[in-house]
């Protein structure tokens, strides 16, 4: 009977991608000015290089550096100037021994010149001539054609996540559209016989529902669609029914459950009637978020989440985010984190992975992490908290000064 | 002649927080389910007590707690059991001395009792008895009326970025809608007798727009309102009109110069053409980002921005990113950064803050970063980078080993 037995995270997890090693997500192409924040869905190779053609960079005068090899403030070369060329314009003039033409920053650099004097150092004679005050050396203050991205240079690979600077260097090899990732759909359900939708009038026994609205906002912040969100009682038939819609509309399902025993071994049974292989993790070696469930169904990932809301939330983030960074190999620079020290001993359950929320100060230029306790269930324990830090199963605790690293919320 | 003092980005901001201390945005009412990420525009506070009943914790019994003084598994006490509270029911039992009733996790305490034993410490004798082999204190296991949010409390405060805990809070006190803030709206000029639009064939001496598809991104990532996006040709008259016409239609304004000296005079000209006081800051001791404009008119700001696409990008973190943080207020968390050692020397340029761009590697667990060099405007040269760090002006460089924040782009 594997599926009662608690998984260490780590296990959980693993079986959590071995299930669904083959979920893919399809591609959709959209204008690069909507991309940013998305998944790149294929490498991009540039059609062209950049810059195209020699740009200055700086305003100034292009030169043969050899006619400009021992200038000096005290015995300057006299060059020629031919002209001047204009910004966004081809250079015309080619440039031969003794022979400058002015060229503004990201000009076109002219036929035969090799170098770029900047003004700075050049004195204007008559309309014609100048003296440079400073030898010029090869290829200074001159970006060649291809300097900046070469013609077919793989520029971005599949699956980076598109920031202001990638669009920019989309932009600049003509690039206006892209194959981005969709990100998966997700159904959100919510059981038990006291929830209640929060527009609705309470009454003795009853809560209002909290954990479709933070798991809704939590997997839009990844950037899954949300299909449906579904309150359910407690009640066999209505909630095999919820689930079966559910998993016919989207991608994945998150089921968060009800709190007594009774509607737990409900949702588990009605898991297990969608289909093979079913539950295949029931119970995480995790505080909070012991009586978490991972199940497979039409080949789809299913997420038994604990009902209380800050339970819930911490195993989204263990399972759910966890899920979504495995398949698109997301780096860790994607978490807000930040290393703080420890201001008190923090204990924590031996053989199981605990998650502390803590809120931070700043003291000395250093953060200090301070635990913030409440009672289980609560959502202002969440919403006290700036994060939370995460104490391995083999450690006891952490000590009083400890560094730790605070995932941010 | 202040307008060609060059200024410390110090000054510079705190010119552009003076000039726009009056600056405000309007709220708008939107559902909790689409306020993830908002600022919220409006204190809440909470009409009700969270919960509004008692509830309990733990699967057990509800008892009077003096009932099991002295209880242990050699001398257990004997309690009659009158019933079982219904989740989401109201309990309409009333517990007298020696009384139990079974209470599910959530369930609602009934009357007289004041605290709830485990089922771990309760053996059932029948149906009616059972005996406790622990004592319980008062209030264990009980979620008071109001523990988690107590009426008339102000649960979240105006200006505060909502995060899922928070529309959690909402929803479980029953707001369904909030006010939040309507963020600026801005429109992006990029200038240049050079710059084409991506989609335009290339020709020699023009190169495709970086900076409106960049700014547009980072305008979007902080939660502007694009308004338009234009490439407009070094022409007075043009420049002119355009500028005019995006100052009637949005907030904000962010022009990015073309490089050539002769542009860059254009644009200080046409912006003070639009009003008083037009520019209250040309040049700031910044690399890059020396040739930034600050400007107003109409009392709206005008950001005149670099050419150079990784210099534009500084600088619009250093002032349109830090305008928008500082009239929300925003608190330095929002950030994401890194804390990093320095793998080499980095020289600064003394009395200019340096903004250095480095990718990162990671060792021993410990963050290393390494330096990331290139030519002047070169877009690559943002995107091989992870982030940047900032050398004080006050410091000469930083020394291999240093410690650095690293803002990740």
């Amino acid at each position: 009977m594997e599926m009662f037995k608690v998984h260490s995270v780590k296990a959980a997890r693993e079986k959590l991608v071995e299930n669904f090693k083959d979920f893919k997500c399809e591609v959709e192409e959209i204008e690069i000015l909507e991309a940013e924040g998305r998944l790149l869905g294929e490498d991009i190779h540039s059609k062209l290089n950049v810059p195209h053609f020699r740009r200055s960079t700086v305003d100034g005068y292009a030169v043969i550096s050899k006619d400009t090899y021992g200038a000096s403030e005290s015995l300057p070369m006299f060059l020629e100037v031919l002209g001047e060329v204009e910004m966004g314009k081809a250079a015309n003039m080619k440039i031969t021994t003794d022979k400058a033409v002015y060229v503004p920053t990201g000009g076109m650099i002219p036929e035969g010149a090799d170098a770029v004097v900047m003004v700075e150092y050049v004195e204007k004679l008559d309309s014609t001539n100048i003296t440079i005050s400073r030898p010029a050396v090869s290829k200074e203050n001159i970006i060649d054609v291809g300097d900046d991205i070469r013609e077919n240079q793989k520029v971005l690979s599949k699956g980076v996540r598109l920031r202001p600077h990638d669009i920019g260097v989309l932009s600049s090899i003509g690039v206006d559209k892209v194959n981005v990732f969709k990100m998966p759909s997700i159904s959100i359900i919510s059981t038990g016989d006291e929830v209640i939708d929060p527009k609705e009038e309470l009454q003795l026994g009853k809560i209002k529902d909290i954990n479709t609205y933070t798991l809704s906002a939590m997997a839009k912040e990844i950037g899954l669609n949300i299909v449906e969100r579904r309150v359910v009682k407690d009640n066999k038939e209505l909630l095999k029914n919820t689930l079966k819609e559910c998993i016919e509309k989207s991608d994945m399902v998150m089921l968060s459950g009800g709190s007594s025993v009774g509607t737990k071994d409900i949702t588990t049974i009605v898991i297990n009637e969608m289909g093979e292989p079913g539950v295949f993790v029931h119970g995480v070696a995790m505080k909070p978020g012991k009586p978490t469930i991972l199940a497979k169904a039409h080949n789809k990932p299913l997420f038994g989440l604990p009902g209380q809301p800050a339970s819930a939330m911490i195993a989204f983030k263990v399972f759910v985010e966890y899920f979504i960074k495995n398949i698109f190999n997301l780096d860790e620079y994607e978490d807000r984190f930040i290393e703080a020290s420890m201001t008190t001993n923090i204990h924590s359950a031996p053989g199981k992975e605990t998650y502390q929320m803590v809120y931070l100060e700043r003291e000395d230029g250093e953060y200090k992490a301070h635990p913030v306790y409440g009672k289980s269930g609560m959502i202002t324990l969440m919403s006290k908290a700036k994060g939370y830090i995460k104490i391995d199963e083999d450690k006891e605790g952490i000590k009083e000064g400890e560094k730790v690293r605070v995932n941010l919320f």
